[in-house]
């Protein structure tokens, strides 16, 4: 069997050895006669696969005992609610930097809520860039706490170094890079992924949260909405994803026979340069969307001189079996999603690919 | 390999030949190189797996044109408060038929987002029984919907009949009985159900709702938890719980195969009856804990005559391969939950291991 060469921009490429597992226990999980679906979610067998994506979770981004980890549902979408429910105070301005189009949904959602403020925003450069510290201003006002989007997988653009105020809270929906690259947890007060992108399936919300947080949270919220709920139940309030938790508990077993986070990083800094440089070899050919300094190691975008050449770039692509290059609807173009289980080989394919394609597409003239 | 005797309450046992479909597709689907799980949710193999769910939900159910159907995430407990946000106006009031737990949570929620009254309750009973018609007493108010728990796992009670009050939309929640017999989609406004007991694996939340209802939903809702959303996106608004649904399109196919709900009714009611009659044989030793005219096809529950002999049995029982016989932890006792994947041997295995620990276990002088 031929794996594809999977560049989708979420759900994405699961590693390989992961699927081999799941597949061998599929419908006897550690000899109980079952499937891990078919686990009560309260048996012992599930409740260490819980514990372990857990203790996984906190020795790959050393995360200390000061922060709560919650398996939630409803994607980074539900939290663009669940955020500002949460921890938007009556009388706060909650700000939010603008660095794409799911930073403005998470603004979207946060208005209806509360205050709100934009501290930053790139989008008259087209989302081209990431705003610097200094391009950052905060409202005068009580700020709940400055919301980012730490990568952005239509514009392929990615926060390089996070922005820092005294005594502000800095929520990161990191869905589409959570695990990429290492980070100082401390940073954050509350760090939201979708799992669909470098942990997992889809149907599983990871939230990393510092407990302190929780005092802030109102009353008489609806019971699912209240991270407290999640918090005291140890994401066992309701009937979570279980299979999703299983997955990402491999994945987080990979990552760790990978050598950590710090190995993932250099390979996936590897597997990016490998498909930047070739667009600098080639800069009128393949157009960069994202400016250097704020280019995303998780999603490469970039543009061909004209529709046609993009068109028919995506077509042989297609042809030659790799899938998910489109650009997102909105914004056109190709992208190659090159999350942590794209193995390097896919991105050496894809390059070579490149070389051809614009060798046998540009004019004499240009050569 | 040996199949537990899987009487979980939820998650629960999957039939064999869909786990069995999913393992041997599980890292390449329809050859495309990839799981399902990394299929994007706008390919056209994803998109198939859903038409395919929702058009085997319409043909299984025989669900109108005039409803819709949308895969969610958050189980049922987040239906709990999307019910009223969407569907209690300011001046209504929402009426709750109490049957147990999950109607009382239900309730709970409602009470948070407006009006709400209590048609009926079997409360005082200790939930032994359902309420009749003629018990449900609707407020003299604008009434926004009716809500009823059609199937209570706990109590193991189930509506037999549905209640129906001219002009007023039936909502039910119904995760525990699903598809578990025939029933008249016309009778009901809204219906939602967690898919983890007759759907498929945890973390998907069927909805089924007649389209008329869409015009009453307040603008400014968490776009999340407004159903127009996901109504309007087909259920892609977010990236939905893709294995989940896939997994629950396989189970659509497997209760085709098996002659469609009738003949899954007849089946499950002749698993029950193994139970039920065991327990008329020995009245004094296997007490019911619901009303004959009350009880469930879905879960049977019952106690012995004291805790010593309860704890025995289920110990017993645990020793030769029956899983998850334990009452619910908040009333004890014991349960089966016979959901449409739970074989007939399993049923009749427990069978003979209730009358052949009865047989051990009571006194001479009561034999």
């Amino acid at each position: 069997m031929k794996r594809a060469y999977n560049f989708n921009a979420g759900p994405s490429a699961l590693p390989l050895p992961v699927l081999e597992k799941a597949q061998a226990e599929f419908i006897n999980y550690n000899s109980t006669g079952m499937s891990v679906m078919e686990l009560s979610h309260r048996s012992k067998d599930f409740e260490q696969i819980l514990e372990n994506a857990k203790n996984l979770l906190k020795e790959l981004l050393d995360i200390p005992d000061t922060y709560e980890i919650l398996f939630l549902q409803g994607g980074a979408s539900l939290q663009f609610s669940m955020v500002p429910m949460n921890f938007l105070g009556t009388d706060q301005t909650a700000a939010y930097a603008l660095t794409g189009s799911w930073s403005e949904k998470a603004l979207k959602e946060a208005k209806k809520e509360g205050k709100t403020a934009v501290a930053a925003s790139t989008s008259e450069g087209k989302y081209r860039s990431i705003p610097k510290q200094a391009d950052i201003i905060l409202p005068e006002e009580d700020i709940a706490y400055l919301h980012i989007t730490s990568n952005n997988t239509i514009y392929g653009t990615q926060w390089h170094e996070y922005p820092s105020f005294e005594g502000v809270d800095l929520i990161a929906d990191m869905s589409s890079d959570i695990l990429c690259k290492k980070i100082d947890i401390n940073q954050f007060s509350l760090i939201y992924a979708g799992a669909q992108k470098n942990l997992g399936p889809s149907g599983v919300t990871l939230v990393i949260l510092k407990k302190e947080l929780l005092d802030r949270i109102p009353d008489n919220l609806p019971t699912m909405l209240d991270y407290r709920t999640h918090v005291k139940n140890n994401s066992l309030y309701h009937t979570p994803p279980t299979f999703g938790i299983y997955m990402l508990s491999l994945v987080l077993e990979w990552v760790k026979e990978q050598g950590g986070v710090d190995a993932i990083q250099k390979h996936n800094e590897h597997k990016a340069s490998l498909l930047y440089e070739c667009m600098e070899l080639y800069p009128d050919f393949y157009r960069p969307h994202a400016d250097k300094d704020s280019r995303s190691i998780m999603n490469v975008t970039f543009t061909l001189p004209n529709e046609e050449l993009t068109k028919s770039f995506l077509q042989q692509a297609k042809e030659k079996g790799f899938v998910g290059l489109a650009g997102h609807r909105s914004v056109g173009g190709c992208r190659a999603s090159i999350y942590n289980a794209v193995p390097l080989e896919a991105c050496e394919a894809l390059a070579s690919f490149m070389k051809e394609f614009r060798q046998a597409n540009v004019t004499v003239s240009e050569i």
